[in-house]
């Protein structure tokens, strides 16, 4: 797939996951530095993640400034000009999807590359999308959003096991990703549109 | 020690561990995947801190599908058929206590396998026997349970002195191993049995 | 720089930020297994994490037993001798200010060591500096008291400017190293004595 493409994607998630940390480190009134850390968190937790438990180290976004900058930037605009990035919320949401199904791509391409198991590349993309996620609301001190509502960490899982099905076909690698990353967002949005979220497991 | 008999132990410990997570979020009310995840986290936490601070990666539950798939579905069993293991919950702790035993004997053998002193085997093997348990909590936003009640991180560490001072001996580390993991169960279930917990360290 | 006037702050440092963690965990009232983990996890932390994300395994306390030594006796003498210990607060707030400024400083020439860009090793180093005290808070339930009070994680940021500003000049490294460790402490010291910190986020 065009490289330059996906590079504006993976930026554009990057930010949207970033800012989502920031808004949240911002209601809770964390000083500025707690916001630069938490939206750090937030935007690399669950590529990090991942390759720790491959052994892909230097994690990825040590090896350039690049991430590290975007990162900045965004913690700096939501300190700055948080009022208004709040009014571009579907925008924002739109790159929040798109983020997740990249990630997700993208960590199972890379488990992929380390000769791991469907299954495992699978678990491995669901971390990537979503434990960045679960990092920020774990140092915020709250139980991690995607376990209790709207359909995400099963959007991953959905789009995974598209992923390997396409696999299997003859269809070409760069379709198989751009179709998942199309149906993880889509699953995403069409929840969130008409509210649909798994039930809460019932116990007694 | 004999290797069929060594990997009923651990999937049972895995099992017990599992559901423990599982249990415990489904009483936090989360979504199905919110409760996979846990079980996931619980079941392989401590395993998975061991491996990623000796640096041994991937770390091993990425390597073959067997703990995944046998995690997945004690995730479903107990989404499935809560209220009827919650009935087994005498077995489940025998499993849980025998899994204690197993996973921090596995822990100090694999740090030793690494060329790390004792002391810092033990502490290892305590990580993986205990680290499960610490991640699930804090995933549920509760302080770890085992630093507040029962014998458990204590049995643990107990478990690994006698580890290496039978080690000294002539006795065969097969010997070694098993009565290592009977002594750290026979210390958690006669805790538990009869009601034994360190004191609160008190403090003004 | 004279290696046992390092070690001897190293270790002090480390006394320092585990017992922090030992008295928030008395605090909250652990038992004593519970305040010796959470003294390790707040001493180790920072380093560890660091470690980890550079891909310097084992982790650098594995691999002897002198840190694993200090940070049980920091632990063992919280637990008998607590009142006594608080009475030295000053002290320990010394110590744990020029941990926290040696710590920033190893953290940034380990990072320059496996090859990072400047931007990179501050974040390393504050990370260094800082994650302890964050495990800390995260295992107790907390949100991490550095992302709402006081000037910390600010003081290792400044620092490593600093750091990276003396590097381009023909300054010894040493001196540099000195230079920096010395500036961190001062920001802290400062800082805390005038009661001066950053204001929180604000946002509506």
């Amino acid at each position: 797939m065009n490289k330059i493409y996906l590079d504006i994607i993976e930026i554009g998630g990057t930010i949207a996951f970033g800012l989502s940390g920031a808004f949240m480190a911002m209601e809770k009134r964390l000083d500025p530095f707690g916001v630069i850390i938490i939206t750090f968190v937030t935007a690399i937790g669950g590529g990090t993640v991942r390759d720790v438990l491959i052994g892909k180290t230097p994690v990825s976004w040590l090896q350039d400034n690049t991430t590290a900058i975007v990162i900045l930037c965004t913690a700096i605009a939501a300190l700055l000009f948080g009022k208004l990035l709040k009014q571009l919320s579907r925008t924002m949401f739109f790159f929040d999807s798109l983020g997740l199904g990249l990630f997700t791509v993208v960590g199972i391409e890379r488990a992929q590359n380390a000769g791991l198991s469907p299954l495992i590349c699978i678990a491995l993309g669901t971390t990537t999308g979503c434990f960045g996620g679960v990092l920020r609301d774990v140092l915020l001190n709250n139980i991690p959003l995607i376990f209790r509502k709207e359909i995400y960490a099963s959007a991953c899982i959905a789009g995974g096991l598209l992923y390997f099905g396409l696999n299997r076909t003859n269809i070409l690698v760069e379709y198989t990703t751009t179709i998942t990353i199309v149906f993880i967002v889509l699953i995403r949005v069409i929840a969130v549109r008409y509210k649909i979220s798994l039930p809460a497991s019932y116990h007694k």
